[in-house]
């Protein structure tokens, strides 16, 4: 059983990750790190590092930018590994992470999404394999209150693609204004908007007289903390120091 | 069981009509009309509607534009209700249809497929109904050979759903260039190419927490052949002439 | 604007009903009922019926089976139209439902979500005008925590499928221990069960060459406030007593 | 370019392979083998293998079980890989297969479509990434003549899924007959059946507020012919006798 030191334990991703922990065999949360020190589950919380006397074999911090530099300090000191889920770091804070990753073993991803890491991953694979025979084209659906279009993850998407495949890639938002063909390297990318649909990105490889198509829904933010406890026991794994992300983790499967 | 003249018997879409009936139980052919008089099937196929001899309750007629006069004299004169499902008919063409309808029932309408008409039907009773709680995108998918976007198809739901709304609707193609929440009178249309995709037609509504799709797939051009015969069998039944769509059709359940 | 009487104000579905009135720009809720008085929204909440002073044009009901004769002599004491949404009501409550809408506008619907009442309304309008070239199957899919299959809504939706067309229905669930072909008469029924999936049913009309989909997804329980104030508006342009359902807000569109 | 024996070259799927060997820069068939000595295309048709002059890299047979005999002769004579598309192939000639492919190149799969083969290599590598968290369910569409259920594909889709994961999984076919969860072992099979649907199947990993579709369909057998000018390609890439797979091929990339 690993013991989680969770950081930001009372906030909104912090509960999410005790949800996900209590329903798991192979993780426990020991204690957890916040501001707020409501105990609201079955360990203490803390508002400072040092009253921890739990074990502790991994940390995630869903907490705030502010804290990062605490956590890092802790987890260097007491070599313990961390799964760093903060969004809004500045790029002293990430080369910070690099720099501790070559004492210890840390995570960090864009986006901690197990399923839509392993889509990137799947289409990636499926891009090789079918690259000239099949045209790619990649729908996603968002809430009516977004603003931008595509989404981040849309991009990511069609950019692993882009670097995947021999030829270069054009990207194409728009066919309604011209009358011709589809071009061979086109990626089509429809940003569909509606509701509240929290976010849903598919991948279609039309070929001749075969489709392949390759879908991730999300239903809710809980899936980041799926993805952070998958990632925290994927660090205790790692024997030497390194920055890991959620390509690694997958591509180690 | 309803008997019927196929005009352009040995045609491509005279074939696949040929194909529908002999699966019903409810039609005949029991004559055809071509240049090409080839006997393919088991009825006989004439070059002159003269020639014809057998019983005659409907016509259907795949032929060709150039026919289309011979076509509504005959059917007047014999007073049989016809289903002209030729396509680029001329103004004066149109014109004619309309007139002669005044005499017998003929049938005429820009998309023969039953279901395609069918999803028009359907997603403008849900809009009805929906309209002021959900939002309305368009997804059309067609093979990359296609020059026109969005497809001819796609618009004409757009523009029946534009009908049905009470609010003056915006057809939005791309969002990609501007940052900004979707507004609400927006109908969101994307066009998807790739591969030899033969025809796929999807409308949604996306509401607080729900959402509902409504699609269309068509995998050849066998849709229009069982149109067709369904018109057949809808105009025996009218008993007075009149000009007659897969609108009427369809309401008339 | 039509004032809502709250009835269960500080349960689960009252608060979602205060979230989807706020939305509005028809309703809004002038006072609550409810055990629990706290005041969570910008209106009072009373324990007690004889409390109201304000303005009441409609009466949502989301509290308790035990509160229904309350809610029912209030409504018909002072002839306010109720929306009844409480589940799990006696055979003689509905009943007394039933006796009461000879005097004042009553709704009652076994399911509450406008979303599935329209997929029902749809599938049945498809099958009127597919039926006899048209294969129905249905497909729903739900979390791994339910326990009874098909769920109660695919039940529902094959019942009104039943009922529309000529033919007697047989519903089919497993094909994996016979090898026959499809019979034209049967229905399948197949219930997809993982994670967390709140709820999706999807009914498929497979013709030749063509295929209709229609699918409804709901994401959580908060449709059924919305169909509550659906209902509630559609109670209040009622001139006569009556017992109203989804079925009949959807056919008056 | 790449010349090609083809075997069968008069026969349907023959036919479908010219297609697409006419639409690729990588291949030409530079001679074909059929009883019927028909000439249809741009390369002659022998009806005896001793009368081919052409230059031949690789063989793709079409054609008869009755022929393998001869077309391995052929191969194996003259150092030619060959790719083997007949079905229903006997104990024996699997073994002759088997015997050859230590002298020259072969190629055997009982799925030749690229898609199929990539689907499964797909959902393989998400089970073994989602496996503890994720729930597997797996529908399949065909048309309503298939008399068996669930379809050959499905169950190697499934056969392939239950070889990459830990546990013992447990298929299921019908869950209408009993109340109750479901297991973590399960993997839910469902035969959709309706209209002319060529073959569609999707993979469903369901898990914590996220779902991972992945789906293919195939609009006809055309899929098979690319398969087997795909595979065609990759044997004139092996340096060494053996036999190989679509799964060879896909993990090649």
């Amino acid at each position: 059983m690993i013991n989680i030191l969770l950081s930001g334990a009372n906030g909104k991703m912090g509960q999410a990750v005790t949800r996900v922990a209590a329903a798991s065999d192979h993780v426990k949360i020991s204690c957890g790190f916040d501001i707020n020190t409501t105990q609201n589950a079955d360990f203490p919380v803390y508002n400072q590092l040092s009253q921890v006397t739990e074990p502790v074999d991994v940390i995630i911090d869903f907490s705030h930018p502010s804290m990062l530099d605490h956590i890092l300090d802790y987890a260097a000191a007491n070599q313990i590994p961390a799964v760093i889920c903060t969004t809004g770091l500045s790029t002293d804070q990430l080369s910070r992470i690099e720099f501790e990753s070559k004492k210890i073993p840390l995570f960090f991803s864009a986006n901690m999404s197990l399923g839509v890491n392993l889509l990137i991953d799947l289409v990636c694979r499926a891009a090789k394999i079918l690259e000239n025979n099949f045209d790619i084209e990649i729908i996603e659906k968002h809430h009516n209150q977004k603003i931008d279009a595509p989404s981040g993850t849309a991009l990511a998407i069609a950019n692993a693609l882009s670097d995947t495949v021999s030829y270069p890639a054009e990207y194409v938002y728009d066919r309604h204004s011209v009358r011709k063909k589809r071009g061979k390297h086109e990626i089509g990318i429809h940003a569909v908007r509606g509701g509240t649909i929290v976010g849903e990105h598919e991948v279609l490889f039309a070929g001749t007289d075969e489709v392949i198509e390759i879908k991730h829904s999300a239903a809710s933010k809980e899936v980041f903390a799926v993805g952070a406890v998958r990632a925290a026991l994927f660090l205790t794994q790692q024997s030497a120091p390194g920055l890991f992300s959620m390509k690694d983790l997958i591509e180690a499967q």
